[in-house]
């Protein structure tokens, strides 16, 4: 039964690829100028078009026409505060699904505040996080350090990891992404966890951040949202083995190239290939 | 005749590589933060020296000092406009060309009030932008999506869009450069046709971007801003072919590595190798 | 006598290399939308942890709990020169080392005013700069073009750079390093020079600004800022000498690619084997 419905997921996730290519659906970016670049790269190398406006004076208008909104708080500021909550809103209100990123949650008040006014103000269709982060959303005091997973993680265990992931995804009403050595996602019923990955993924800045621009290219072309974010850390994950591989002995410099080459040929067989799931 | 003024164009295009090279000219740039690295990295890689210097309080100074000045719309906001404008007087007062790129003209009202804003205030010595943006331009009702050229401007025939380049050159008195599969450059009564470039070239953001850091770089090194622009764009082009054949088959990732190395390669003899170019 | 001191500061570096890749300090960046990538991924990849956070909301509480702060006025704005200072602040305050990288000091009235500012209201750890920036703080009027070193600087020798380094390192009571052809690192009484890297190294944006992050990823991981500012330095020259050899034939975009691989693959034992260096 469950290598059956494996077996469908993995389908639909090569369905989901098929249409992205298709659709090239316009995805717009809130995000920081740390990654952005990568973010970019990994929207382009997925199949869809990159859109970065932070101006409120054009956010809005952006998010509305675009096919996704991702909104990523790694590099803060009142400026750009607004225009998230603009374009988020506007995004809300024309349908289109929004992504949200909390890097650095629980690292600063700026941070902590943002958060909660985010999703105080915009309903996202897909929150995608670290352990860290998730659990500052979650109100369970995360021993944050800087933008990367905290060590005081290591006690939560997976249980419990997935009992609050399903906790939240039912408070916020929205698809719940956390991800780590293994990845979590739920939409609240059902919940798969994601095996896939390499841990040379966190020797380069900004994988988290691509991971969400991937999730959003995917949001752009269907209204699965679940799927889409399995499909976008899918994505990183098997591109991650395959770039280790490929390059992971030459060090990280050639290891984060080889990470956008492994993206940009991504196909459907890829996700029968390489995907190591569990349903839950 | 047209075969002579080819062999011409190209001795002075392999000159002015030269010249670039010996003169190291420092290249102002007030562009986006998505592709500002390949843009620091495109002028270091011909032989230029970038510089970028937003605030209001040294954009305007140091444009004076500059041998080219960019301006790129890609990220726009009241701050980086204001100081937009600013640079490009102090520019113009100084007769330092000025290259400007107006990312996403037609696809929000930011974008094109500020293009509206620009182009009377400041004039530039070379305008570069996909066919989206130059109809934007042109008064033609353009239905740009994002910052890519939209789909519907592939009705309109080549013959449209050199006539269009050759009028917005008289009326904006600059040199006009419309980039796409085959890449137009008028100065109004003389036009040249680029045949050379791959598709792969717009699965890398900010191709467009460095092309116009590279017409810049150009443009510091001589006062025939028509060759510059050609030179420019050939130089991307070429390299677009080279890097293809080079890692186009590994990625996106490597090919955007590989268009680098060729930009830091090129030499006069890939211009007379490669360019495949039409003389009206 | 001084074959005995270079061995026991090689033996140091070894060993300081080996505490970070224990401690993993985490490294706050206030720096440029231009090479910040590089930062991120440089600091990743000697295995410390970068955090950007740029807004005034929270770049002290962050700066208080780094292991150590780096400042780069690579491209300035009034809200980040107020962030630069106040974060600075906190940093002092709370005996975070801080290293300043005046980038373009001399070059425009803004850096200029701001790199007084910084240096009347922050006590630095490390100094790091090209000899035009470092001609600029010294009060000597440097003939700056841009970011990069100026000509002008040629007929300065080095013994006048030392005795200029030191004098300033005594004035500013803090670690005075100039990188250039010969790096020369002090603390007023003892000078390290550092006759390592490559001349490519000037071909690729970032590369100064990736040190300042290497030296501030070491001054994270020990109380000893002289050795962190020899450490950050000498892991760029000699990361540079192995990609140039792996990958200077390529051009500058394949060299970037191998200077961070080799960043990310330094160990002790290429202190031991690559290190050229004096002692005065």
């Amino acid at each position: 039964m469950e290598e059956q419905n494996k077996v469908t997921i993995l389908q639909q996730l090569g369905r989901l690829l098929d249409a992205l290519h298709t659709k090239k659906p316009l995805i717009h970016h809130l995000t920081n100028y740390v990654t952005v670049n990568d973010c970019a790269n990994a929207t382009l190398a997925i199949g869809a078009s990159p859109i970065m406006a932070d101006d409120i004076a054009e956010a809005g208008d952006i998010a509305a026409i675009a096919s996704a909104l991702v909104i990523n708080i790694g590099t803060l500021n009142s400026r750009s505060i607004s225009s998230m909550l603009e374009a988020g809103k506007r995004a809300n209100a024309a349908g289109v699904p929004v992504v949200f990123d909390p890097v650095g949650a629980g690292a600063s008040a700026l941070r902590n505040t943002t958060t909660q006014r985010i999703l105080s103000e915009i309903k996202p269709a897909v929150i995608r996080g670290n352990i860290s982060e998730m659990k500052f959303i979650a109100g369970i005091s995360a021993k944050a350090k800087g933008v990367d997973a905290g060590e005081a993680d290591i006690s939560f265990s997976l249980e419990d990891t997935i009992a609050m992931a399903k906790k939240l995804s039912g408070e916020l009403q929205c698809i719940v992404a956390i991800t780590g050595k293994t990845d979590i996602i739920t939409d609240g019923s059902k919940t798969v966890l994601l095996h896939n990955g390499h841990p040379m993924l966190s020797s380069v800045t900004g994988t988290g951040c691509l991971t969400s621009s991937l999730v959003g290219s995917y949001c752009g072309a269907t209204t699965d949202y679940f799927l889409a974010a399995i499909a976008g850390i899918l994505t990183t994950s098997i591109a991650g083995e395959i770039a280790h591989k490929q390059a992971g002995h030459l060090g990280t410099g050639s290891f984060h190239i080889a990470l956008i080459d492994a993206i940009s040929k991504m196909s459907p067989d890829h996700f029968t290939q390489y995907a190591n799931i569990t349903i839950k």
